[in-house]
Protein backbone atom coordinates (compact mmCIF):
# COMPACT_ATOMS: atom_id res chain seq x y z
CA UNK A 1 0.00 0.00 0.00
CA UNK A 2 1.42 3.29 -0.49
CA UNK A 3 1.95 5.87 2.12
CA UNK A 4 -0.84 7.80 0.95
CA UNK A 5 -2.98 5.00 1.43
CA UNK A 6 -3.24 4.65 -2.54
CA UNK A 7 -1.47 1.27 -4.59
CA UNK A 8 2.09 1.36 -4.42
CA UNK A 9 3.42 0.38 -7.76
CA UNK A 10 6.98 -0.63 -8.83
CA UNK A 11 8.14 0.40 -12.04
CA UNK A 12 11.31 -1.33 -13.73
CA UNK A 13 12.19 -1.91 -17.32
CA UNK A 14 15.00 -3.27 -19.39
CA UNK A 15 16.05 -0.63 -21.83
CA UNK A 16 17.08 1.88 -19.13
CA UNK A 17 15.92 4.93 -17.30
CA UNK A 18 16.57 7.20 -20.32
CA UNK A 19 13.86 5.16 -22.50
CA UNK A 20 10.58 7.12 -23.43
CA UNK A 21 8.94 3.66 -22.50
CA UNK A 22 9.45 3.86 -19.24
CA UNK A 23 8.83 7.89 -18.67
CA UNK A 24 5.03 6.76 -20.30
CA UNK A 25 4.94 4.46 -17.94
CA UNK A 26 5.65 6.41 -15.03
CA UNK A 27 3.25 9.10 -15.85
CA UNK A 28 0.27 7.16 -15.94
CA UNK A 29 1.42 5.32 -12.58
CA UNK A 30 1.66 7.99 -11.06
CA UNK A 31 -2.16 8.63 -11.62
CA UNK A 32 -3.02 5.23 -10.31
CA UNK A 33 -0.82 5.58 -7.07
CA UNK A 34 2.62 5.81 -5.23
CA UNK A 35 4.97 5.00 -7.51
CA UNK A 36 8.67 3.70 -6.94
CA UNK A 37 11.27 2.72 -9.96
CA UNK A 38 14.01 1.10 -9.75
CA UNK A 39 15.23 0.46 -12.97
CA UNK A 40 18.66 -0.02 -14.94
CA UNK A 41 21.44 2.26 -15.18
CA UNK A 42 22.12 1.20 -18.95
CA UNK A 43 20.38 -1.14 -21.72
CA UNK A 44 19.86 -4.71 -20.39
CA UNK A 45 17.73 -5.90 -23.29
CA UNK A 46 17.46 -9.36 -24.12
CA UNK A 47 18.93 -10.14 -20.81
CA UNK A 48 16.18 -12.60 -19.88
CA UNK A 49 16.12 -13.91 -16.30
CA UNK A 50 19.85 -13.39 -15.77
CA UNK A 51 20.41 -12.02 -12.39
CA UNK A 52 24.57 -10.88 -10.99
CA UNK A 53 26.41 -13.06 -9.07
CA UNK A 54 29.90 -12.56 -9.56
CA UNK A 55 29.71 -8.86 -9.04
CA UNK A 56 28.27 -6.03 -6.37
CA UNK A 57 25.48 -4.46 -7.31
CA UNK A 58 24.85 -0.34 -6.81
CA UNK A 59 21.49 1.50 -6.61
CA UNK A 60 21.67 5.19 -6.45
CA UNK A 61 19.00 7.29 -6.12
CA UNK A 62 18.31 9.80 -8.80
CA UNK A 63 15.19 12.46 -9.60
CA UNK A 64 14.67 11.53 -13.16
CA UNK A 65 10.79 11.16 -12.84
CA UNK A 66 9.69 14.42 -11.60
CA UNK A 67 9.04 14.25 -7.76
CA UNK A 68 9.14 10.43 -8.17
CA UNK A 69 11.12 8.25 -5.59
CA UNK A 70 13.50 7.09 -8.77
CA UNK A 71 16.85 4.49 -8.34
CA UNK A 72 18.93 3.56 -10.59
CA UNK A 73 20.39 0.23 -10.59
CA UNK A 74 23.98 -1.27 -11.83
CA UNK A 75 22.49 -4.67 -12.73
CA UNK A 76 19.64 -6.81 -14.70
CA UNK A 77 16.34 -6.24 -14.72
CA UNK A 78 15.70 -8.99 -12.20
CA UNK A 79 18.12 -7.69 -10.01
CA UNK A 80 16.23 -4.66 -10.04
CA UNK A 81 13.33 -6.29 -8.62
CA UNK A 82 15.05 -8.42 -6.32
CA UNK A 83 16.62 -5.41 -4.69
CA UNK A 84 13.57 -3.21 -4.66
CA UNK A 85 11.89 -6.59 -3.10
CA UNK A 86 14.37 -7.14 -0.64
CA UNK A 87 15.94 -3.78 0.14
CA UNK A 88 14.16 -0.49 -1.01
CA UNK A 89 10.66 -1.97 -0.30
CA UNK A 90 10.95 -4.65 2.69
CA UNK A 91 8.73 -3.48 5.10
CA UNK A 92 6.08 -2.72 2.86
CA UNK A 93 3.74 -4.39 0.64
CA UNK A 94 4.08 -4.10 -3.06
CA UNK A 95 -0.17 -3.74 -4.86
CA UNK A 96 1.76 -4.01 -8.72
CA UNK A 97 4.62 -4.11 -10.86
CA UNK A 98 4.73 -3.06 -14.32
CA UNK A 99 7.64 -3.28 -16.54
CA UNK A 100 8.22 -0.93 -19.53
CA UNK A 101 6.61 -0.10 -21.59
CA UNK A 102 9.23 -1.94 -23.71
CA UNK A 103 10.82 -0.48 -27.09
CA UNK A 104 9.73 -3.71 -28.95
CA UNK A 105 7.65 -6.65 -28.97
CA UNK A 106 7.80 -9.35 -26.55
CA UNK A 107 4.73 -11.51 -27.62
CA UNK A 108 5.99 -15.30 -28.50
CA UNK A 109 8.90 -16.68 -27.51
CA UNK A 110 10.49 -13.31 -26.99
CA UNK A 111 8.92 -13.51 -23.52
CA UNK A 112 12.11 -15.87 -22.43
CA UNK A 113 15.06 -13.31 -24.17
CA UNK A 114 13.19 -9.76 -22.52
CA UNK A 115 14.32 -8.73 -19.55
CA UNK A 116 11.12 -6.37 -19.53
CA UNK A 117 9.02 -9.79 -18.92
CA UNK A 118 11.86 -11.39 -16.59
CA UNK A 119 11.92 -8.43 -14.56
CA UNK A 120 7.61 -8.97 -14.38
CA UNK A 121 8.11 -12.64 -13.54
CA UNK A 122 10.54 -12.11 -11.13
CA UNK A 123 7.74 -9.89 -9.28
CA UNK A 124 5.47 -12.79 -9.52
CA UNK A 125 7.46 -15.61 -8.52
CA UNK A 126 7.47 -13.47 -4.75
CA UNK A 127 4.02 -12.97 -5.15
CA UNK A 128 3.08 -9.33 -6.75
CA UNK A 129 0.61 -9.02 -9.63
CA UNK A 130 2.67 -8.13 -12.14
CA UNK A 131 2.29 -6.66 -15.79
CA UNK A 132 4.48 -6.44 -18.72
CA UNK A 133 3.99 -3.86 -20.94
CA UNK A 134 5.91 -3.62 -24.89
CA UNK A 135 4.53 -1.91 -28.15
CA UNK A 136 5.69 -3.26 -31.28
CA UNK A 137 8.10 -0.45 -32.07
CA UNK A 138 11.75 -0.92 -31.69
CA UNK A 139 12.54 2.69 -32.04
CA UNK A 140 13.50 5.18 -29.31
CA UNK A 141 10.95 7.59 -30.85
CA UNK A 142 7.89 5.18 -30.63
CA UNK A 143 4.67 7.21 -30.31
CA UNK A 144 3.30 5.69 -27.20
CA UNK A 145 0.74 7.63 -26.91
CA UNK A 146 -2.17 5.67 -28.56
CA UNK A 147 -1.65 2.87 -25.91
CA UNK A 148 -1.61 4.88 -22.90
CA UNK A 149 -5.19 5.04 -22.16
CA UNK A 150 -5.62 0.80 -22.16
CA UNK A 151 -2.24 0.81 -20.66
CA UNK A 152 -4.26 2.98 -17.77
CA UNK A 153 -7.29 0.75 -17.77
CA UNK A 154 -5.43 -2.88 -17.59
CA UNK A 155 -3.60 -1.20 -15.00
CA UNK A 156 -6.97 -0.24 -12.97
CA UNK A 157 -8.63 -3.40 -14.22
CA UNK A 158 -5.51 -5.30 -11.88
CA UNK A 159 -5.54 -3.17 -9.34
CA UNK A 160 -9.18 -3.85 -8.59
CA UNK A 161 -9.59 -7.18 -9.44
CA UNK A 162 -6.35 -8.78 -8.81
CA UNK A 163 -5.22 -11.83 -11.09
CA UNK A 164 -5.51 -14.53 -8.84
CA UNK A 165 -4.25 -17.23 -9.54
CA UNK A 166 -2.21 -15.89 -12.46
CA UNK A 167 -0.48 -13.22 -11.26
CA UNK A 168 2.07 -12.64 -14.09
CA UNK A 169 0.23 -10.42 -17.74
CA UNK A 170 2.57 -10.42 -20.87
CA UNK A 171 0.83 -7.50 -22.85
CA UNK A 172 1.72 -6.40 -26.08
CA UNK A 173 0.72 -3.29 -28.22
CA UNK A 174 0.01 -3.78 -32.02
CA UNK A 175 2.86 -1.02 -34.01
CA UNK A 176 0.94 2.51 -34.61
CA UNK A 177 1.24 2.31 -38.23
CA UNK A 178 -1.37 -0.23 -38.27
CA UNK A 179 -3.77 2.46 -37.31
CA UNK A 180 -5.99 3.04 -33.85
CA UNK A 181 -5.92 0.29 -31.15
CA UNK A 182 -8.92 -2.37 -32.01
CA UNK A 183 -9.36 -3.31 -28.61
CA UNK A 184 -7.87 -6.10 -26.19
CA UNK A 185 -7.90 -10.27 -26.61
CA UNK A 186 -6.56 -12.56 -23.93
CA UNK A 187 -4.34 -14.60 -26.15
CA UNK A 188 -1.93 -17.83 -25.61
CA UNK A 189 1.54 -17.32 -26.56
CA UNK A 190 2.21 -17.91 -30.06
CA UNK A 191 4.77 -20.39 -31.79
CA UNK A 192 7.46 -19.22 -33.37
CA UNK A 193 11.55 -18.49 -33.55
CA UNK A 194 14.12 -15.95 -34.96
CA UNK A 195 16.13 -17.14 -38.20
CA UNK A 196 18.82 -15.95 -40.52
CA UNK A 197 20.61 -15.10 -36.74
CA UNK A 198 23.97 -13.56 -37.42
CA UNK A 199 26.58 -11.65 -39.53
CA UNK A 200 29.64 -12.27 -39.82
CA UNK A 201 32.33 -9.83 -40.03
CA UNK A 202 36.19 -9.31 -39.53
CA UNK A 203 37.21 -6.55 -36.37
CA UNK A 204 40.07 -3.99 -37.63
CA UNK A 205 42.76 -6.40 -36.33
CA UNK A 206 41.56 -9.11 -38.57
CA UNK A 207 39.83 -11.27 -36.13
CA UNK A 208 36.35 -12.76 -37.18
CA UNK A 209 33.44 -12.12 -35.33
CA UNK A 210 29.57 -13.01 -35.42
CA UNK A 211 27.11 -10.42 -33.90
CA UNK A 212 23.59 -11.76 -33.33
CA UNK A 213 20.79 -10.63 -35.43
CA UNK A 214 18.08 -12.22 -37.09
CA UNK A 215 14.03 -11.93 -38.29
CA UNK A 216 11.19 -13.72 -36.04
CA UNK A 217 9.24 -15.68 -38.06
CA UNK A 218 6.27 -17.70 -37.20
CA UNK A 219 4.23 -20.03 -39.29
CA UNK A 220 1.23 -20.12 -36.03
CA UNK A 221 -1.83 -18.87 -37.89
CA UNK A 222 -4.09 -19.76 -34.76
CA UNK A 223 -7.06 -17.05 -33.62
CA UNK A 224 -6.27 -17.22 -30.09
CA UNK A 225 -2.46 -16.87 -30.45
CA UNK A 226 -0.87 -13.46 -29.26
CA UNK A 227 1.11 -13.05 -32.62
CA UNK A 228 -2.33 -13.01 -34.65
CA UNK A 229 -4.13 -10.56 -32.44
CA UNK A 230 -1.42 -8.08 -32.84
CA UNK A 231 -1.30 -8.28 -36.82
CA UNK A 232 -5.07 -7.63 -36.66
CA UNK A 233 -4.42 -4.27 -34.64
CA UNK A 234 -5.68 -5.92 -30.86
CA UNK A 235 -3.73 -5.82 -27.51
CA UNK A 236 -2.84 -9.02 -26.78
CA UNK A 237 -2.78 -10.28 -23.10
CA UNK A 238 -1.38 -13.52 -22.07
CA UNK A 239 -1.91 -14.92 -18.94
CA UNK A 240 1.91 -15.91 -17.88
CA UNK A 241 3.47 -18.27 -15.14
CA UNK A 242 7.17 -19.25 -14.09
CA UNK A 243 5.93 -23.01 -14.12
CA UNK A 244 7.91 -24.93 -17.16
CA UNK A 245 6.55 -28.33 -16.73
CA UNK A 246 4.96 -29.37 -19.71
CA UNK A 247 2.22 -31.99 -17.84
CA UNK A 248 0.88 -34.16 -20.71
CA UNK A 249 4.34 -35.48 -21.17
CA UNK A 250 4.74 -36.66 -17.47
CA UNK A 251 2.66 -39.54 -18.26
CA UNK A 252 4.37 -40.89 -21.68
CA UNK A 253 7.93 -40.51 -19.96
CA UNK A 254 7.10 -42.84 -17.27
CA UNK A 255 8.90 -45.53 -18.41
CA UNK A 256 12.35 -43.76 -17.68
CA UNK A 257 11.52 -45.07 -14.40
CA UNK A 258 11.94 -48.38 -14.89
CA UNK A 259 15.69 -47.75 -15.91
CA UNK A 260 18.08 -48.75 -13.51
CA UNK A 261 22.02 -48.97 -13.46
CA UNK B 1 23.39 -37.34 -37.70
CA UNK B 2 27.31 -37.88 -37.03
CA UNK B 3 29.60 -38.15 -39.93
CA UNK B 4 30.64 -41.40 -38.49
CA UNK B 5 26.48 -42.17 -39.10
CA UNK B 6 26.47 -42.25 -35.17
CA UNK B 7 23.96 -39.65 -33.30
CA UNK B 8 25.53 -35.81 -33.49
CA UNK B 9 25.58 -34.52 -30.14
CA UNK B 10 25.89 -30.79 -29.06
CA UNK B 11 27.32 -30.14 -25.23
CA UNK B 12 27.30 -26.84 -23.57
CA UNK B 13 27.18 -25.44 -20.49
CA UNK B 14 27.28 -22.57 -18.12
CA UNK B 15 30.30 -23.02 -15.89
CA UNK B 16 32.72 -22.76 -18.85
CA UNK B 17 35.27 -24.76 -20.62
CA UNK B 18 37.09 -25.88 -17.44
CA UNK B 19 34.89 -26.73 -15.50
CA UNK B 20 34.87 -30.78 -14.53
CA UNK B 21 30.87 -30.68 -15.06
CA UNK B 22 31.41 -30.45 -18.50
CA UNK B 23 34.55 -33.28 -18.95
CA UNK B 24 32.18 -36.12 -17.31
CA UNK B 25 29.44 -35.31 -19.55
CA UNK B 26 31.81 -34.85 -22.91
CA UNK B 27 33.31 -38.52 -21.67
CA UNK B 28 29.74 -40.16 -21.21
CA UNK B 29 28.88 -38.50 -24.71
CA UNK B 30 31.97 -39.64 -26.84
CA UNK B 31 30.93 -43.47 -25.71
CA UNK B 32 27.17 -42.75 -27.26
CA UNK B 33 27.87 -40.19 -30.68
CA UNK B 34 29.51 -37.75 -32.44
CA UNK B 35 30.37 -34.82 -29.74
CA UNK B 36 30.62 -31.34 -30.71
CA UNK B 37 31.49 -28.60 -27.86
CA UNK B 38 30.62 -25.15 -27.68
CA UNK B 39 30.49 -23.75 -24.34
CA UNK B 40 31.07 -20.33 -23.04
CA UNK B 41 35.08 -18.73 -22.33
CA UNK B 42 34.07 -17.87 -19.02
CA UNK B 43 31.40 -18.77 -15.87
CA UNK B 44 27.99 -17.46 -17.21
CA UNK B 45 25.84 -19.15 -14.02
CA UNK B 46 22.59 -16.95 -13.64
CA UNK B 47 22.63 -15.84 -17.28
CA UNK B 48 19.28 -17.23 -17.83
CA UNK B 49 17.70 -17.04 -21.51
CA UNK B 50 20.64 -13.74 -22.06
CA UNK B 51 21.62 -13.06 -25.34
CA UNK B 52 24.23 -10.47 -26.91
CA UNK B 53 23.01 -7.81 -28.61
CA UNK B 54 24.99 -5.60 -28.09
CA UNK B 55 28.58 -6.62 -28.49
CA UNK B 56 30.37 -8.58 -31.53
CA UNK B 57 30.56 -12.69 -29.92
CA UNK B 58 34.05 -14.13 -30.69
CA UNK B 59 34.65 -18.26 -31.17
CA UNK B 60 37.67 -19.62 -31.10
CA UNK B 61 38.16 -23.51 -31.86
CA UNK B 62 40.06 -25.36 -28.77
CA UNK B 63 41.59 -28.55 -28.08
CA UNK B 64 39.96 -28.73 -24.33
CA UNK B 65 38.65 -32.24 -25.14
CA UNK B 66 41.02 -34.86 -25.84
CA UNK B 67 40.07 -34.49 -29.37
CA UNK B 68 36.76 -33.50 -29.56
CA UNK B 69 36.15 -30.83 -32.29
CA UNK B 70 35.18 -27.82 -29.21
CA UNK B 71 34.63 -23.72 -29.38
CA UNK B 72 34.79 -21.07 -26.76
CA UNK B 73 32.28 -18.63 -27.10
CA UNK B 74 32.58 -15.41 -25.75
CA UNK B 75 29.02 -15.07 -25.25
CA UNK B 76 26.51 -16.55 -23.07
CA UNK B 77 25.04 -20.31 -22.70
CA UNK B 78 21.94 -19.15 -25.14
CA UNK B 79 24.57 -17.89 -27.26
CA UNK B 80 26.63 -20.77 -27.72
CA UNK B 81 23.57 -22.86 -28.79
CA UNK B 82 22.48 -20.14 -31.70
CA UNK B 83 26.39 -20.45 -32.93
CA UNK B 84 26.08 -23.94 -33.40
CA UNK B 85 22.97 -24.36 -34.71
CA UNK B 86 23.09 -21.59 -37.18
CA UNK B 87 27.09 -21.51 -38.00
CA UNK B 88 29.28 -24.43 -36.86
CA UNK B 89 26.42 -27.25 -37.64
CA UNK B 90 23.91 -25.48 -40.09
CA UNK B 91 24.15 -27.96 -42.49
CA UNK B 92 23.80 -30.96 -39.99
CA UNK B 93 20.90 -32.71 -38.20
CA UNK B 94 21.56 -32.06 -34.53
CA UNK B 95 20.43 -35.50 -32.86
CA UNK B 96 20.49 -34.38 -28.99
CA UNK B 97 21.45 -31.12 -27.13
CA UNK B 98 22.97 -31.65 -23.71
CA UNK B 99 24.03 -29.02 -21.25
CA UNK B 100 25.74 -29.63 -18.02
CA UNK B 101 26.58 -31.10 -16.20
CA UNK B 102 25.87 -28.08 -13.80
CA UNK B 103 27.71 -27.67 -10.66
CA UNK B 104 24.74 -26.79 -8.54
CA UNK B 105 20.79 -27.49 -8.40
CA UNK B 106 18.37 -26.43 -11.39
CA UNK B 107 15.48 -27.74 -9.88
CA UNK B 108 12.28 -25.83 -9.40
CA UNK B 109 12.04 -22.38 -10.21
CA UNK B 110 16.08 -22.07 -10.92
CA UNK B 111 15.40 -23.43 -14.10
CA UNK B 112 14.61 -19.90 -14.68
CA UNK B 113 17.74 -18.53 -13.73
CA UNK B 114 19.97 -21.13 -15.04
CA UNK B 115 22.32 -20.38 -17.83
CA UNK B 116 22.77 -24.56 -18.31
CA UNK B 117 18.88 -25.00 -18.46
CA UNK B 118 18.12 -21.83 -20.59
CA UNK B 119 21.01 -23.25 -22.81
CA UNK B 120 18.69 -26.41 -23.76
CA UNK B 121 15.53 -24.76 -24.22
CA UNK B 122 17.04 -22.83 -26.61
CA UNK B 123 18.13 -26.31 -28.41
CA UNK B 124 14.31 -27.26 -27.76
CA UNK B 125 12.80 -24.20 -29.10
CA UNK B 126 14.86 -25.37 -32.32
CA UNK B 127 13.37 -28.79 -32.71
CA UNK B 128 16.05 -30.81 -31.23
CA UNK B 129 15.77 -32.79 -28.30
CA UNK B 130 17.50 -31.70 -25.33
CA UNK B 131 18.42 -31.63 -21.59
CA UNK B 132 19.98 -30.04 -19.18
CA UNK B 133 21.92 -32.13 -16.47
CA UNK B 134 22.87 -30.70 -12.67
CA UNK B 135 24.17 -32.43 -9.80
CA UNK B 136 22.95 -30.20 -6.20
CA UNK B 137 26.50 -29.68 -5.24
CA UNK B 138 28.18 -26.55 -6.60
CA UNK B 139 31.28 -27.39 -5.55
CA UNK B 140 33.96 -27.74 -8.09
CA UNK B 141 35.82 -30.96 -7.30
CA UNK B 142 31.86 -32.26 -7.03
CA UNK B 143 31.90 -36.08 -7.34
CA UNK B 144 29.88 -36.72 -10.90
CA UNK B 145 30.72 -40.46 -11.03
CA UNK B 146 28.26 -42.13 -9.54
CA UNK B 147 25.82 -39.99 -11.65
CA UNK B 148 27.72 -40.68 -15.00
CA UNK B 149 25.56 -44.25 -15.56
CA UNK B 150 22.21 -42.34 -15.19
CA UNK B 151 23.19 -39.64 -17.25
CA UNK B 152 24.62 -42.50 -19.86
CA UNK B 153 21.08 -44.42 -19.90
CA UNK B 154 19.06 -40.86 -19.81
CA UNK B 155 20.79 -39.88 -23.27
CA UNK B 156 20.36 -43.64 -24.37
CA UNK B 157 16.77 -43.12 -23.50
CA UNK B 158 16.31 -40.12 -25.62
CA UNK B 159 18.54 -41.04 -28.24
CA UNK B 160 16.30 -44.49 -28.62
CA UNK B 161 12.89 -42.83 -28.23
CA UNK B 162 13.31 -39.50 -28.83
CA UNK B 163 10.89 -36.91 -26.52
CA UNK B 164 8.54 -36.27 -29.08
CA UNK B 165 5.91 -33.61 -28.05
CA UNK B 166 8.24 -32.23 -25.43
CA UNK B 167 11.89 -31.88 -25.98
CA UNK B 168 13.50 -31.25 -23.07
CA UNK B 169 14.34 -32.51 -19.84
CA UNK B 170 15.53 -31.02 -17.05
CA UNK B 171 17.36 -33.34 -14.75
CA UNK B 172 18.61 -32.95 -11.58
CA UNK B 173 20.82 -35.37 -9.32
CA UNK B 174 20.74 -35.60 -5.53
CA UNK B 175 23.98 -34.15 -3.63
CA UNK B 176 26.20 -36.93 -3.17
CA UNK B 177 26.08 -36.50 0.07
CA UNK B 178 22.66 -38.56 0.29
CA UNK B 179 24.55 -41.42 -0.77
CA UNK B 180 23.49 -43.97 -3.68
CA UNK B 181 20.88 -42.55 -6.20
CA UNK B 182 18.21 -44.42 -5.43
CA UNK B 183 16.83 -43.91 -9.01
CA UNK B 184 14.98 -41.61 -11.25
CA UNK B 185 11.35 -40.20 -11.29
CA UNK B 186 9.75 -37.90 -13.59
CA UNK B 187 8.25 -34.81 -11.50
CA UNK B 188 6.35 -31.74 -11.73
CA UNK B 189 8.40 -28.34 -10.92
CA UNK B 190 8.46 -27.81 -7.23
CA UNK B 191 7.53 -24.36 -5.84
CA UNK B 192 10.04 -22.22 -4.45
CA UNK B 193 11.64 -18.80 -4.35
CA UNK B 194 14.95 -17.36 -3.06
CA UNK B 195 15.00 -15.29 0.43
CA UNK B 196 17.49 -13.22 1.85
CA UNK B 197 18.74 -12.23 -0.76
CA UNK B 198 21.41 -9.55 -0.59
CA UNK B 199 24.66 -9.09 1.49
CA UNK B 200 24.96 -5.04 1.92
CA UNK B 201 28.54 -3.85 2.46
CA UNK B 202 31.00 -0.42 1.71
CA UNK B 203 33.78 -0.39 -1.01
CA UNK B 204 37.05 0.52 -0.76
CA UNK B 205 36.11 4.17 -1.43
CA UNK B 206 33.22 3.85 1.02
CA UNK B 207 30.66 3.56 -1.66
CA UNK B 208 28.06 1.22 -0.56
CA UNK B 209 26.98 -2.54 -2.39
CA UNK B 210 24.86 -5.01 -2.77
CA UNK B 211 26.17 -8.48 -3.22
CA UNK B 212 23.59 -11.40 -4.27
CA UNK B 213 23.67 -14.55 -1.62
CA UNK B 214 20.49 -16.09 -0.18
CA UNK B 215 18.76 -19.37 0.36
CA UNK B 216 16.63 -21.65 -1.42
CA UNK B 217 13.08 -22.50 0.64
CA UNK B 218 10.26 -24.35 -0.17
CA UNK B 219 7.06 -25.36 1.21
CA UNK B 220 6.49 -27.54 -1.80
CA UNK B 221 5.85 -31.16 -0.47
CA UNK B 222 4.16 -32.63 -2.98
CA UNK B 223 5.28 -36.52 -3.78
CA UNK B 224 5.56 -35.59 -7.53
CA UNK B 225 7.90 -32.02 -7.25
CA UNK B 226 11.51 -32.44 -8.27
CA UNK B 227 12.64 -31.13 -4.76
CA UNK B 228 10.60 -34.19 -3.01
CA UNK B 229 12.53 -36.40 -5.45
CA UNK B 230 15.45 -34.57 -4.94
CA UNK B 231 15.34 -34.74 -1.23
CA UNK B 232 14.72 -38.51 -1.00
CA UNK B 233 17.73 -39.30 -3.32
CA UNK B 234 16.31 -39.64 -6.43
CA UNK B 235 16.96 -37.86 -9.68
CA UNK B 236 13.92 -35.77 -10.63
CA UNK B 237 13.13 -35.55 -14.68
CA UNK B 238 10.75 -32.60 -15.30
CA UNK B 239 9.52 -32.77 -18.83
CA UNK B 240 9.74 -28.89 -19.59
CA UNK B 241 8.65 -26.34 -22.26
CA UNK B 242 8.77 -22.91 -23.41
CA UNK B 243 5.17 -21.87 -23.37
CA UNK B 244 4.59 -19.82 -20.09
CA UNK B 245 0.77 -19.41 -21.20
CA UNK B 246 -1.10 -19.89 -17.76
CA UNK B 247 -4.28 -22.15 -20.25
CA UNK B 248 -6.42 -21.68 -16.95
CA UNK B 249 -6.75 -17.98 -16.43
CA UNK B 250 -7.61 -17.22 -20.22
CA UNK B 251 -11.05 -17.74 -19.86
CA UNK B 252 -11.03 -15.83 -16.35
CA UNK B 253 -9.40 -13.11 -17.55
CA UNK B 254 -12.11 -12.73 -20.62
CA UNK B 255 -14.15 -9.74 -18.80
CA UNK B 256 -10.89 -7.53 -19.94
CA UNK B 257 -11.65 -7.73 -23.42
CA UNK B 258 -15.28 -5.59 -22.84
CA UNK B 259 -13.25 -2.45 -22.03
CA UNK B 260 -12.85 0.01 -24.49
CA UNK B 261 -11.22 3.16 -23.91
Amino acid sequence: MGKDSRPLILITNDDGMFAPGIHKLVEIARELGEVVVVAPNSPQSAKGHAVTLSDPIRLNKVDAFGGIEAYECSGTPVDCVKLAKNILLKDRVIDLCVSGINHGSNASINILYSGTMSAAMEASIEGIDSIGFSLEDYSMDADFNPAAPWITSIMQYVLQNGLKDCNLLNVNIPHPKLGPIKGMKVCLQGEGRWVEEFVEGEDPRGQKFYWLTGKFASSDTREEADISALQQGYISIVPSHHDLTLHQSISLLKSIESINV
